[in-house]
Formats: structure tokens, C-alpha cells, sequence
């Protein structure tokens, strides 16, 4: 099956509080989005790339590319108002019988391995997701107060997650709800099963200037 | 009403793989309990410190003090083979009438704040202990499968966690039971009541290499 990367990066600036908008900002002396994409080149040289941005930061992304020399193959897709129009968006023109990896922009310390193993689990059960286990005690809140539950029952989900591209075409038809938070909740919505694969520790999502703070570490430290 | 902290530091160094226990390791050129005792003697100039070691690390813990010139005045108990033990023994010859904070020891990143907001609100119900939210998708796992929850009514929790000295006293008379991950849990157990109040993001749980590289991103850049 065709591979496909297609990669998310609709963010402004505001939570970070800067002007650029955060997949543009630079770690370890490159620009969180070009780490990102190199990591899925590396993974395999034949992958499809396609990276969605909003319109208005095209001009931008392609300035960006030539000023650092990043030659790197690519498609560019516009994006949406939301996450799920984005993804919607970048579906586009992509055919049944693929496998497609849905993966965030701002999360470019995804390890080579836990890329490998959402696509092999997905080839073979058609829809994985990278998950990690939770190190704190966890307490769930309701209206009647607050308890601990099993933490070993819970886990964090990362992404790339990986679909046959039918199952992606398929949901993201459906219309929008607010409890979509990823891309496995929408395909979920046509009753097809979620496997799960170990993710790795440190693909965290770069969301606030703390999260830069860890990337840059983890960057000089752990790659 | 009398505030202690109880600073349990049980920790040996073998997930580290490091000799040197981690609480011993230095980050931003300071062994992390030193820091840890440290941001509480900032807090209040007349809380009483207590630190609870293995017995084996008593000596090294002396030597290390020496070293680093560390003059900030505490007491030192032994600790047991298990957390649970360790605070058993730290709350030997504690009073009831006080409030009593534990915290780990490889905890050295919590805010003035978090410590702050546990003994205001502890002083009111009893019972406090600083939790953060959730960021990513959560999945619950059973023997059916896995789906997901709603990430809103989870929370991580941290330490400190201040107790009224009498609920701590009572609570840790009972029985150990594999349940136990904090000291709110062992609270609990007495029908206590567990208030929770805001903790702050970096406050980490020092436990593995990858940790240390975080907590000393965080050291540079937040504090």
C-alpha cells in the first residue's frame, strides 16, 4: 500500500505569544515544521508528504524553505477554519488503498520507531494510534467530588495515527462534533476499532513556550 | 496552626542507571533535594523541614551537605523499604494540630504557588493536593478494548500534599495495600476527603534520565 504522511500545521502564535506562528519557530537552529517533515523522509524515502497550512501562511512557509535551503519533497494543501476542516482538506485527491499517517505539525520528536509501528499495526487492522503510559496518580472529577481510578487503565494518545485511507474518507464525512480531539475519535464514528502501539515518551506536542523549553532540551540531548 | 514539610527521598538510582541516587543528582549545579529543600525553606522562613532517607544514604547525604556548603537547617529521618514506610516513619514524634505537607523529594520544580495553595486550603478542609489537567486525547483500556474518555474529568496529580497532621497519623496506621501511589489515597482510606487545588505544569516528578534533561531545561528557562 501507498504510504502518506499528512501533516497538520494550522497554528497561530497566540498560546506562545509570538508573532510567528509556533510550527515556524526554530529548535535546535531549524524550524519545528522541518524537523517534523525530516523525520518522516527519513523514515522512508518513497513517503508521500503533504503538509497543510492556512492560506495566509503559505507565502511564509515557502520563504521560510528557501531561506533555510530545505529542499525536502512536499506537497503544501490549504487548510481549514478548524483542525477537522484541515484534515478534511488535505484528504483531498487522496485514494482508497493508501495508508495515511495524520500526524501534528508541532510534534517533531516522533521517534523512527513508533512511526513504524503505527504503520505495520495499521496495514494489518486497518487504524493505529501511539500511546503512552501515565506516570502520575490520576483523579477523576465529577459532580460528586473527586477519586482516583487505575492509572494503568489510562494512556495518552500521540499521533502519527494511521489509517487505510478508506476508513479517514469515510469519517471525515461525517459532520463535525466538539468531542473529535484527534483523528481517531472521527474514524471511531463508523464503528471501526482503534489499535493501539507504543508511542514514545518525548513526541510531546509543542503548544506553549514550556514545551519549546523540553523540545529544545530533548533535541540537544535525546535525537 | 505548626507547617511541616515531610521530604521523602527513597529513591535509589537504578532507573537512572546513574551510581548516585537520583535525588543526589545535580541540576543547574545543585543536587535536586538540595533544591527541593530549598523551595520550601523560601516558602516560610519558620516551617520545619523534615527529610526522610534511606538509612544507607544518611552519611553521603552529610558529606554531600558539606560540600555544597547546604546550611538550610532540617532534620533527618530514616526511611523505610517502601514509600508508605518512609512517611510512617517521617511522622514519628509529629503532633497532632499541624499541617503536615509530603513531597517528593525529586520534585524540585514546584511553585511558591502550588505550596502555598495546598497549606491555605489544607488549613481549611483538611485535605489538599495540587492536580494539573490533561493536555492530550485520553484512551481508557479494558478487557473489551479501548475507547475514548473525556480528557476534562481527569487530572494528574502532584505533591505536596498537605494533610492536617491528625488525618495523616490515623490514615497511616492502617494496613499497606498496593493501591496506595500517593498519600491522598492513604488519606482517604479514613473517609477524609481530598480537596484539590491547582498545581504547576513543571513541577515533574524526577524519576528517569529523559526527566533530567526536562527539569534542566526548566531550571534555565522558568526559574
Amino acid at each position: 500500500m501507498e504510504k502518506i504522511a499528512l501533516i497538520v500545521a494550522g497554528g497561530s502564535g497566540t498560546r506562545m505569544n509570538t508573532e510567528i506562528p509556533k510550527q515556524f519557530l526554530p529548535i535546535a537552529g531549524l524550524p519545528i515544521l522541518m524537523h517534523t517533515i525530516k523525520k518522516f523522509r527519513n523514515f522512508e524515502n518513497s513517503l508521500r508528504i503533504i503538509v497543510v497550512l492556512p492560506e495566509e501562511q503559505v507565502k511564509y512557509w515557502k520563504k521560510l524553505c528557501k531561506e533555510y535551503r530545505f529542499t525536502v519533497p512536499h506537497e503544501i494543501k490549504k487548510g481549514g477554519s478548524t483542525r477537522f476542516q484541515s484534515v478534511k482538506n488535505g484528504l483531498r485527491g487522496i485514494k482508497p488503498g493508501c495508508l495515511v499517517a495524520v500526524h501534528d505539525g508541532v510534534r517533531p520528536l516522533v521517534s523512527r520507531n513508533t512511526v513504524k509501528r503505527c504503520f505495520v499495526q495499521a496495514g494489518k487492522t486497518g487504524a493505529a494510534i501511539p500511546v503512552i503510559d501515565i506516570c502520575e496518580t490520576v483523579r477523576m472529577v465529577d459532580c460528586t467530588g473527586n477519586q482516583m481510578v487505575d492509572r494503568d487503565k489510562y494512556k495518552l494518545v500521540q499521533t502519527p495515527q494511521v489509517f487505510v485511507s478508506d476508513l479517514l474518507i469515510k469519517a471525515y464525512k461525517k459532520p463535525y462534533n466538539d468531542s473529535f480531539t484527534d483523528d481517531a475519535s472521527v474514524v471511531e464514528t463508523i464503528g471501526q476499532k482503534i489499535s493501539l502501539v507504543e508511542g514514545n515518551p518525548e513526541n510531546i506536542k509543542i503548544t506553549t513556550k514550556l514545551d519549546l523549553t523540553v523540545a529544545e532540551a530533548y533535541f540537544r540531548n535525546v535525537t
